[in-house]
């Protein structure tokens, strides 16, 4: 045991650079995997992926790493601002590897991993019998997992919400939550009275050149890493090796592939842009940090500067050249086709879900694994719940599983407490976006132009520089001047569908 | 301790799992280096290989390995033949990771990167005396290390021999060496006075093309792996994902990119075809026994068959209509290419070498680095003892360093005792295709009909299912029933120059 504070916190950064190293390495199997690798290697590479899983486990769990942290926050004050950022980011993710035992992590982990192969086959048959059983399992060995990390476990909810968002409780997105719950129906009615028509695409888009439309746009973003390809789309990798994935589909290019890329260049943009002194540190990380924040980088783009007039200004000229598109057709002007990205309609599936109705398909997930987490609904009794859910807050019932509690992966896999983050995000991107066009008078005009470097740096100087050195709350009152405030999303809303 | 010594083995399979996978996650870590990762992620690429390298290092090195391993010996009887080869691997993989002391191999690794760095510029500026020094200290702490590795060194460069080709000692190849030394240089003089003229290739040959072809040639040898760009074309992996590397040079596609292509999947059906059933064991690799084994795979595609007329007549209409070339030309006709490949000349380059000179290439490098290992051989000393070596052997001095002893990275990267395997390899390659040629009757009127199922299957029967299950002079021996004969290789040549 070092007997210097500074020494042992200096030791943490050590140990820490090794476990950054590894997860790196992780990420890049991940990455290879989704957009490389042959489909025979798949067998490998769960098994070299498990074997890293269980080095880092290894690493971050070890008795030595509890010994360190004790000594160095004997002195905490000895610290620099960052690294005691550091070391509360160290100390939580230490915590929460070793809070839960190795025996229940390993068969949560099995039992997910089997239900989420289940899955595929159940929503594929439309039959959610196939995977109640374990669904059911999962259920339980989560809660109890819930149960190993707080000792007062009295609100188990809350366990599931601060994985993936340092701090969130569920009392404090209860009321946003309700309140667009009760607000939204109307609103929703409101817009589909009033809404315009569109013309439509006609389809044939050739792929190769979306994806130059989509490199153009990326870059021109700041964008400037890899930009491969796969199924579902994701970001991964940090500073110098950013890498995003973006989805083609020769029928359509608005929704799909540019949206899209909007979104996931937003978050390579901030982990490209996050603080180069701390990369293989915890404090130097975004995900950890929150996902409602992450999602909000992402959401900034894709949600609130790609539905914008001025964006399809911007964009269509360059998508007519490069898709080379009819310029004389109807169907290529900016109002058009920004018209199409903002169409409103009540659907079934979330990821197909436009703003206005995403937020109710975020809250009758939430209310269910809540209820499946606190309140003992079982897996067996999911669907009926999930219809009547459904119907009360969507207002229309899926006729079928898979147009209902199929639809996600999440609690398969055992991801319980995620989904709040989707409009946490939205609504952060909300609201750091109208913080920006207070900041930027001429943000209407710079993407009218194209010139999106200084959003990038804004989102640099006020979120990505960061990482994890404040809390989320903290940083989102930092950044935007108050607390998350319902009324500037209504607000947004209202102004763009209702005005 | 385990008291059941078929219970110490078994533990030993599952940690030696564990390294497999960690091997398996370093090589994609290099692979996706070498072939997809931006230049600006090099830093923290280096980093991550940095440490999974030390956590596979310490994995090896455990006591635990030692003690299970003193174990699983005693009564190794009880261990099928598989184990038991298992057992001697994984003994020796575990003897040489830990016999060098951690000190020593962390000095000579910095000290090797950063010579191998220099040797960039300094065979870039043509200017010798840029790395001198640091090849000296990388040359003295390779003695060191063979030092630490034999207690009776009295042959140090033995020891070095045999880190790449297990059981290779110099004694077994001097007489070879010599007997080649001695006959080649008249040989050559020979064929030089009746090689026949050659129409010479136009240039621009589209890259896109030349892709299409190595994936078509590939494709029929059996190989079925993902194939990309490098510089330096290599191969990598096992079973269910092997990946090879390809070259492209517009001016050119006989001896670039198809004998090249040729070369990468000979390797890639190796790792390819290796027993799955071992594939995460040190008996199921293949680079591990001998990389003279390995060389010979690949050689046997590029050196036998790739120069064989019959070759030529199977790929010269398939090159004519997927590279679209003038079928009227002159130029391509199984004769005329066939007589390109087949070129033979005297002249600097190793790489850029033909099959007659290249053993005697070989033999300056083995020379020179037995005399810095064994007799003192100071780098300092190391541009004259090369100019002179290589007038006395190869009948041309090289004008400058660069085409001289700055050509090649091996020592400069610390890399001592590897060079052999080349020319051990091709002589292999000639005696494993002299014994399939016996086997197979029919063997130039498959490779016409680009039949080469059979001899992928023959290669898999007598050489790749066995993993490292025999030591190298042993499989050569099973697999042509004899050992390595150097008449044989001799009379490949003549066949091949001569009439």
């Amino acid at each position: 045991m070092k007997n210097n504070p500074k020494e042992a916190y200096l030791s943490l950064e050590k140990h820490f650079e090794k476990i950054a190293d590894v997860e790196r390495a992780i990420e890049l199997l991940n990455w290879d995997r989704a957009v490389m690798m042959p489909a025979t290697g798949a067998e490998a590479r769960s098994e070299q992926l498990a074997t890293l899983t269980s080095i880092k486990q290894d690493l971050l769990t070890s008795d030595t790493v509890s010994e360190l942290i004790f000594e160095a926050e004997s002195k905490k004050g000895e610290l620099t601002q960052w690294q005691q950022a550091n070391l509360r980011e160290i100390k939580k993710y230490h915590t929460q590897a070793k809070v839960v035992p190795g025996d229940l992590l390993k068969r949560l982990t099995y039992m997910a991993a089997k239900c989420e192969t289940l899955w595929e086959t159940a929503k594929k048959d439309n039959d959610f019998s196939i995977v109640a059983n374990e669904l059911e399992e999962v259920r339980k060995l989560t809660i109890e997992k819930t149960n190993a990390i707080s000792s007062n476990a009295n609100k188990p909810y809350d366990v599931m919400l601060d994985q993936y968002n340092s701090g969130c409780v569920y009392d404090d997105i209860e009321p946003i939550f309700s309140e667009l719950e009760r607000w939204l129906p109307s609103f929703l009615d409101d817009i589909l009275v009033k809404q315009k028509e569109t013309v439509e695409l006609p389809d044939n888009f050739p792929i190769n050149r979306q994806k130059k439309l989509a490199r153009y746009l990326a870059g021109v973003m700041g964008y400037s890493g890899r930009i491969d390809e796969s199924s579902h789309p994701f970001s991964v990798g940090r500073i110098g090796d950013v890498r995003i994935t973006n989805r083609y589909n020769d029928r359509e290019f608005i929704l799909y592939s540019t949206l899209c890329i909007l979104h996931e260049a937003g978050h390579g943009l901030y982990d490209m842009q996050l603080p180069k002194e701390w990369r293989r540190q915890p404090v130097g990380g975004a995900f950890d940090i929150s996902m409602a924040i992450h999602e909000s980088q992402s959401m900034i783009w894709e949600m609130q500067i790609g539905h914008m007039i001025e964006f399809w200004e911007f964009i269509t000229p360059k998508a007519v050249e490069i898709l080379k598109l009819d310029k004389n057709s109807d169907v290529y002007n900016p109002k058009n086709l920004c018209a199409i990205s903002n169409k409103v309609t009540r659907g079934h599936i979330r990821v197909d879900a436009d703003e206005v109705t995403y937020p109710l398909h975020i809250i009758i997930r939430t209310k269910l694994e809540k209820a499946m987490i606190e309140n003992n609904l079982s897996a067996h009794d999911l669907p009926e719940a999930w219809k009547s859910e459904a119907k009360n807050i969507l207002g229309i019932e899926p006729p079928n599983d898979s147009l209902g509690c199929l639809q996600d992966v999440h609690w398969y896999g055992g991801c319980f407490g995620y989904f709040p983050a989707y409009l946490l995000g939205a609504m952060n991107a909300a609201q750091i976006f109208h913080k920006m066009s207070d900041d930027l008078d001429n943000i209407g005009d710079y993407i009218r132009n194209g010139e999106f470097i200084y959003i990038k740096d804004w989102l640099r100087e006020k979120i990505h520089k960061f990482g994890c050195l404040y809390q989320p709350k903290e940083l989102i009152y930092k950044a935007t001047g108050g607390c998350l405030e319902i009324n500037i999303y209504k607000n947004h809303l209202k102004n763009r569908y209702l005005t």
